[in-house]
């Protein structure tokens, strides 16, 4: 016998059509998914999942990712049916009132609303994950599994297990299916055994161009039984009695578990269902009333809640929701209690705080000639300041030896199913998936952070960008930065990728020129609630600067400064990471033949932008037009700072293949290139 | 009994016994993967493929992709060894001697050398396409398959199939099989029953991170079977009669084949045989002897190659690439006679030609305020030029009804198993694939074109660039190229793609103002030989311009023209596709103020650098500078054209979700705010 009454199939049709009527109010959007996954979200929210529409940041809340987000009207009328409470996502505080109220759906889609055409998690109390491109919110997923598994592992202690026991529940679409980057992260995430997941897969039938036999004929419950998944099978969309059963066996299982749902896109709508004609636009005016009448809708109103919705989420998530939270809230009490040091770091986590003294251990480098690679001094560093903050995790993407991110301290560990509190990730050769599971961890308050060499940003850039649209702190530290490189060539020497990682809006790129700007660097990086940072690192040793002779590394904070104090200069000299030693050489080379040269330290534009016109006045002076800019990336952007007459020494092609000491003198990265253009610059 | 004797064992370990010796002199590369796999490559070059050592560029030759590339020291040596003859790949033109005499071997990874780190075919007669990058070369090998079988299923004429018939045979390791773009394109293989490729899975269990259990457990012979391969095994990468025996079974089947191939890396080497020590350094000195020891090589010499080996290459693949080539072109004579056309045709597209007249049905489209969105137009002569280009095959990445790129003349037909003449190739939701597929279809001589949304270039972005590197004259049709997306919102809407793509070395941009600019940006970009090229078209209509008013469209061949001819302007106003309408608008405004505004249309930063400085300053005035640029993406690198006091209208932040209209006031991209600034230059 069903569980479910007539009450419920209501509930499903009321999301039903608030979706199709939003989005033809809003003649923009997606109707079709929210049609064909109303009843299994349905189930999940109302009948499974431990959320507390109250408190939508409660540590131990289940969470729920729409991969496909275009079906974004599918979540927005779950949370306004669920009457979650509304709160300032970006400073993570309850306001006044619900996230969603009806307004907010009508204004689907519209500027200024919070009903934007794909969920952004920063704007909407609700919405866990922003999505739209697809395939990553898979990635989310396994990365709030992760950050489950790993609280669970590290913090958890006999008799306060329910502290640490939420699910991640997910849709996917085909289109996620297809995109290589849910491939890499459920590979993952069955080698892992992330039995914490319950992700279904909405296998419609139909994509953009039309149906998925068109492109995509592969066996997909068979590939994620490959992955080392449980794969369960429920053939009728409709059925939420099979659907309930199998979310319930899901929990059973010692691995992740995929729900292959047969749904129907835009189900009930008698000209339109299983066809493209639903995915992508509204219905129509005339079709929705005819998918009204044969849901034994009123055909005429529009956004419509009937009676007994409302209180059927209020006595189903509502209820199970408070219930949960209010024990949870009990049982914390008594963690706090006995473990006031661990529940006093949970608590700094979740407002994305750092433990006292984090950074007590960052060392300061002596000066020294020879100095080391900063992929190097990188390693030295996020090693003391990890071993201080706990809720640091990450890893590489297999290049461990080569960046130098593994965190060796005693008992930091490596995170696996059996040993779940383990601190090191090995993401495997996945970049983009490492992306977007770093973003699930850092979603799920983790300190995420992934490493690689700098080219391989290339793969994992679309999880970048998503981790700037959250704001989202999450740390990348990417090696190799520059044709530094050497033999590996130009497949894998970065030309363009600082620069452009540069324009990505939120995002702040840091290119440290010695180990004690690599210390500033990530004593700044760790500090960012709001921002997401990539730290360029070099493969090559960086002479340590004499601080005695120039200013302090701590001027990295504002992302340029002046290494030395040079009053009436004839020439600045500019660079970034591995060429600061280069200017500081030539203005060595430079004062010996009586030229005063400027040296400029500019290890993060988006930090120099931020300071006020008159210190970064007092940086480059804007009368002084006699400029040398080096960067061993492309020339393209360097204008900004060379002026329209100053000398930019930089890449303008790929690199090559050989040992770095000829590729410098190759494309022009020497001290007397730089002495030469700098004369020039000066008119000497 | 085996068909292999003692000669072949010393050919297989000459293979080796090169790849450690030249890692060792460049002190530098990755030993291991060449050392196990030697036995596996060894077979399909001498006993498997059809190739003719003498040319390079015999259409109908059987191609060979190593996925893995850093393990290049394996495909040198095999150059090597079949005497490989010697071309100017960048040209296709043969030239004297063979491709990598010894001593290029001995130069492995040295400045100027033709055996970069990674293998490069734009460089190295014998290399199919550059790898490296990991993962792409699987979708290479799935672009040259879809090639052959396109080839084969638009030209072929009963009794003459055997034209048509090569195969494509690769390499690829763990790392590949990690990463999300080989899925893609596995997936699109075995949806289209591509029976001609027979792919070597190097399951050496080993990454740079250790053990692949590390991060790597599942089941890739079962993955593969879900995505429709046929899939064989041999358990020992030594037993080259079972390798040979499986490699023959994989041209039977109806389906790709991968072959899971359990191998040593470094196989021989007593202390790191079976340890990531052996991926990516040298052996060192003693371990190289000790190596050479168990394999009864003389210890002390180095890049020996023993008697009978050259021979060996010599009687397999040298006299079977003949004689199979002779035969072709035999077969070949006799098709041309019948088949002038068509053989004309297939020399034309080898010579990366265009047939006669491909131009003669672009439109040219009339003055019209109201206009139509350049995806729109784009359309329109990506159809009028196909049809006169057979050999003209693309998709896109499920995005046909939005990027209007499907080919839809009479005939053209879409590419499946059953219709492999089909022009059309759907390849499903994934750009990354499409990419590498792309690259593999141009590397077959296809001049294949790709489409999807602009912000999805992130996700294809790595073999956009391995395009450049390779100088691949693929075509990528980018639409919704700003905040015109409107509704779908930030996560859809390009900021920073533009910009960041013409820091590409080698790839040019295009983004046209109106359909003429349309129109000429095809007629380069069909043109290009060595260049691969982008096209950022809009979701929302522009007018097109009365060209009778203003110059002809022709001039965004140059990259950037002056629409106007204003003597002594009082500003500039610059802008670039969508954009173009705007500031036209604000001069017709301007005027009425009396004040000059000269306009240029800048569609492609790239050809307008290749100007020369006199043409460049005809454009835009040095002296004038009074200057407002325009354009709906990043402000970054914009400088460059403003110069130091001009002003810049662009993007500084993340898009949003709304309709256009509105977005356009809320960003600020309004004739009026156009003119304001324009004044303000002007100080007017």
């Amino acid at each position: 016998m069903s569980s479910f009454t007539a009450l419920d199939r209501t509930c499903i049709n009321t999301i039903r059509t608030l979706a199709m009527d939003a989005v033809q109010k809003a003649n923009s959007g997606h109707p079709g998914a929210p049609m064909g996954l109303a009843p299994v979200a349905y189930v999940l929210w109302n009948r499974v999942m431990n959320y507390d529409p109250a408190d939508p940041f409660w540590p131990n809340r289940d969470r729920f990712v729409l991969s496909n987000g275009h079906g974004s009207m599918l979540i927005y009328s779950l949370i306004h049916l669920a009457q979650i409470k509304n709160a300032d996502m970006h400073h993570a505080k309850l306001t006044e009132g619900v996230s969603l109220p009806m307004e907010q759906l009508q204004r689907f889609r519209q500027l200024g609303s919070k009903t934007p055409g794909h969920p952004e998690c920063d704007l909407t109390a609700g919405v866990e994950t922003t999505t739209g491109p697809l395939g990553t919110g898979v990635g989310n997923i396994v990365g709030m599994a992760i950050a489950q598994k790993w609280r669970a592992g590290y913090y958890s202690r006999p008799g306060f297990e329910a502290l640490f026991d939420h699910r991640v529940y997910g849709i996917c679409g085909d289109g996620c299916m297809m995109e290589g980057v849910a491939s890499e992260a459920a590979s993952l995430a069955g080698h892992l055994k992330l039995n914490n997941i319950t992700l279904v897969y909405d296998d419609n039938g139909i994509t953009i161009d039309g149906h998925t036999h068109l492109a995509f004929s592969e066996d997909v419950p068979a590939r994620f039984a490959a992955y080392g998944w449980n794969v369960l099978r429920v053939q009728d969309g409709n059925d939420i009695d099979a659907m309930l059963k199998a979310i319930e066996d899901s929990k059973k299982s010692d691995k992740p578990t995929l729900i292959a749902l047969k749904t129907v896109i835009g189900y009930g709508s008698p000209n339109k269902a299983d066809t493209h004609a639903a995915h992508g636009e509204p219905l129509g005016a005339d079709e929705i009333k005819l998918t009204k009448k044969g849901y034994g809708w009123p055909e005429e109103q529009s956004f419509l809640v009937p009676d007994g919705v409302y209180d059927s989420f209020k006595s189903g998530m509502g209820a199970r929701g408070a219930a949960a939270h209010a024990a949870w809230a009990k049982l914390f009490a008594e963690y706090k209690a006995k473990f006031p040091k661990e529940a006093s770091e949970l608590e700094a986590m979740e407002r994305r705080e750092l433990p006292a003294g984090w950074d007590k251990d960052i060392p300061v480098f002596p000066a020294d000639a020879k100095g080391l690679a900063t992929r190097e001094s990188s390693g030295t560093v996020l090693n003391a300041i990890a071993k201080n903050v706990p809720y640091m995790v990450g890893g590489s993407a297999d290049l461990n030896p080569s960046t130098k991110t593994y965190m060796k301290f005693e008992g930091a560990g490596v995170f696996t199913s059996k040993t779940p509190g383990g601190r090191n990730v090995h993401f495997g050769v996945r970049e983009h998936g490492m992306g977007a599971i770093m973003n699930g961890m850092a979603l799920s308050k983790l300190r995420s952070y992934g490493s690689g060499f700098l080219i391989f940003s290339d793969y994992g850039r679309p999880p970048i960008r998503l981790a700037a649209i959250m704001n989202l702190p999450v740390l990348y530290v990417f090696t190799h930065d520059s044709i530094g490189v050497g033999e590996d060539g130009p497949t894998h020497q970065p030309i363009e990728q600082i620069m452009s990682m540069r324009m990505i809006p939120n995002l702040i790129v840091i290119r440290p020129g010695d180990a004690n700007e690599v210390a500033e660097a990530y004593r700044f990086a760790l500090q960012q609630k709001h921002n997401p940072v990539v730290l360029c690192m070099t493969r090559q040793a960086l002479p340590t600067l004499d601080r005695t002779k120039f200013a302090p590394a701590s001027g990295l904070t504002k992302g340029g400064y002046a290494l030395n104090d040079v009053a009436n200069p004839d020439v600045v000299l500019i660079a970034t990471g591995s060429e600061v030693p280069l200017i500081v050489d030539a203005a060595e080379k430079l004062a010996a033949e009586g030229i005063k040269a400027k040296l400029v330290s500019l290890p993060s534009w988006e930090l120099f932008e931020k300071q006020s016109q008159e210190y970064r006045d007092s940086v480059i002076p804007p009368a002084v037009k006699a400029r040398v800019c080096v960067e061993m990336g492309t020339a393209m952007g360097w204008e900004k700072y060379a002026g329209e007459t100053g000398a930019i020494i930089a890449m303008r092609s790929f690199g090559a293949s050989a040992p770095l000491k000829d590729l410098l003198p190759h494309f022009g990265f020497t001290t007397a290139a730089v002495v030469a253009a700098a004369k020039k610059q000066a008119g000497k």
